[in-house]
């Protein structure tokens, strides 16, 4: 398949990537399409890893050699993890209903994202993962559904599930699950978010307690960033949805959201983005809207703007170089891409490895630290997180996840 | 993994494979016995079939470029089979109720016969499966969650659930889906018995029609292989289980016994299996019982004795070769091995080459006469039946299983 799909020529880093492609085009489009042609059969497969060359092979592989190894398993269940892939495999489950820009597609045309998800877990992190796209979209269902998987699996990902759902869900299937499960969408862009500034505040003397920060967005990712970047320290932070900044004073908030507003927003501010932005040292964009370049003026001195909507960046990130000290995007053809990629390949590769139980906040700070300490002493502007190629990133995540389960308590081993 | 586990000396293919190894043991005995050593770390693993060398690779994987293939299934379902891996892989479901000759030893104990199916549709079918054991054995649970599993998955291969649950399982799976949903302890094991009974037949210039046969054991195999049997035509068939022949006359007969009694038996024997075997042309045994030396010798002469039991077949195949014409086990260490992997991975190879939506009878009985045609003028009474590393087996089974899906209407391409 590799001979038909490398195409030196694909200028699709730049393409909006969300235009609809109808069935009727496809066929045509084909040929010249790089996007279709690397994914005709899809991209993953499934490989023996002990030879079946003969009988004797067969007796050892299958019947009745395997007989003995699960008899060992009905009577120390643990040991599942000693000879099965269970800790070596993680299932991402998806129910298809906010799939990148796309929305609601359905569990079907979710499944090209969520089998790039399984290679990437591969490539990056060593780990084996199966696509898992549901059909339903009910809460219950997706829970009872996913725990009845469990014991395949050494670890559940939670992918392209809408919020407020993906919250309950999530936290159901912790409740349930001894095997950690978590939300991609909401906590791989939260630590790869959090390392990021951690580093921009380095790069300018600051810590992340100096600092103010407006998230545009309160969906998955928004409210999990919020979360975390106040669990790390941050000074203050406030989440605007499409009505404005979410405050207390607001009677139109979901439960979710409403514990937001007592979390964030410690100042208060009412009213629109732009308000919260003026004055403001950080600008997180998880929301696909835009900003005024007006907006962006009106932040502080040396502000750092993180607009990670794709394809097209809440600021241009020429525009926000006029005001910004540090500019990130979701982008891979612009500086500082905050891409998931750097983080959830290594937090389930490190969770795995000790057989954790859960991925805690604080494994989830560690792979953050570890992420940022890897741009060392080369830390620049233009350098704030690594890039998803350096081969660095995943053993890095990866050891320091492994020891904060250690040191929390819910390693296995 | 290899280099750690070839070891030219395991005899556990005459090991009875299911004496108990206390997990206190598994540590010691692990150095010195190969099934361990081969198990450590399961034996299978995900792989990418596509480059993800630099971003340009991984802007086509991921995003942005996999959206565009996403929306073109989402305005066209079909296309999914196109530009994912579903029309390649399985989902191998089990509740681990019925594993191998262990019974209920539960989910987490039975994936290593899971991991071994799954390499073994890949090593002989060329399809890619995953392992799901599942942590429920509600009839209604199992088959509302692989319902929900449906989007990912091109077929079910249902895997060691106790009878009768397999059988209300599987049909009620096969009403509410569109792919292939095969129980292969029941029907893998009648397509290999058909072809090897008519191999045995054809030596003696006997047809189907000529027999009368015997199946100890009423469980999942004896059940459908009675049932195929008679759909291939077989004169006469009886079923015997714990308490003796299924008779109408019996008032102790479960739904699916009830059933079997009225289609089997019409030579309407009751009574004992031996007293069945009196003048009997065929034993098929699927019981893991004995049968005694008198009760062989009782049957028709030039008999063909299939004792499959694993490890301990019925009738030691040295005593049924003192009254059979041909005799076949479940065993590699003897000749005419009935071994389910010559059936399950061409069986799914063809019905996923040509997207049937369902496995027909015409197609497994397609698949037996393929089966039993590789044997070709080397048909001999110790060879009625190939080896599972005959390579002309699954590209035969494959294409029979193809063109009859479509002479049946099933396929849709």
């Amino acid at each position: 398949m590799a001979a038909e799909i490398v195409n030196p020529r694909s200028d699709s880093t730049t393409d909006s990537g969300i235009q609809r492609t109808s069935a009727a085009d496809t066929g045509a489009d084909e040929p010249f399409d790089p996007a279709f042609a690397l994914h005709r059969g899809g991209k993953m497969a499934v490989q023996s890893t002990v030879p079946i060359r003969d009988k004797d092979d067969l007796s050892l592989a299958y019947t009745p050699g395997v007989a003995k190894v699960c008899s060992a398993i009905a009577d120390n269940p643990e040991l599942v993890h000693d000879y099965t892939w269970k800790s070596q495999v993680v299932a991402v489950v998806t129910d298809g209903t906010a799939v990148l820009g796309l929305g609601d597609i359905g569990p079907e045309a979710s499944l090209p994202v969520m089998e790039g998800k399984a290679i990437l877990f591969k490539q990056f992190g060593g780990v084996d993962a199966v696509p898992i796209a549901l059909a339903t979209t009910s809460v219950d269902e997706i829970v009872d559904t996913v725990v009845r998987l469990a014991p395949s699996f050494g670890g559940v990902n939670l992918e392209d599930i809408s919020a407020p759902r993906c919250f309950e869900i999530e936290r159901k299937l912790q409740e349930r699950l001894d095997i950690p499960v978590f939300h991609d969408d909401q906590h791989g862009t939260a630590v790869v978010t959090l390392a990021a500034l951690r580093n921009a505040a380095k790069l300018s003397g600051r810590t992340l307690g100096d600092l103010r920060g407006v998230i545009s967005g309160a969906g998955a990712a928004g409210v999990a960033i919020a979360k975390f970047l106040l669990e790390a320290g941050i000074g203050d932070v406030a989440v605007a949805d499409r009505k404005g900044i979410v405050s207390r004073d607001r009677d139109d908030l979901t439960d979710v959201k409403r514990e937001l507003a007592e979390l964030t927003n410690r100042a208060g501010i009412s009213g629109s983005l732009e308000k919260a932005l003026a004055g403001a040292d950080v600008f997180i964009g998880v929301s696909g809207g835009t900003v005024p370049e007006a907006a962006v003026a009106s932040m502080a001195p040396g502000a750092y703007v993180f607009a990670m909507a794709n394809p097209n960046p809440e600021v241009h990130p020429e525009i926000a170089h006029k005001y910004a000290a540090v500019v990130a995007t979701g982008r891979s053809d612009f500086p500082n891409q905050i891409n998931n990629v750097l983080a959830f390949p290594g937090i389930f590769a490190g969770a795995l490895q000790v057989r954790a139980s859960r991925i805690t906040e604080g494994m989830k700070i560690a792979a953050a630290n570890a992420l940022a300490d890897v741009v060392g002493d080369e830390l620049a502007a233009d350098y704030v997180i690594p890039s998803p190629f350096d081969e660095r990133v995943a053993p890095a995540v990866t050891a320091a996840v492994a020891a904060a389960a250690r040191a929390e308590g819910v390693a296995r081993r």
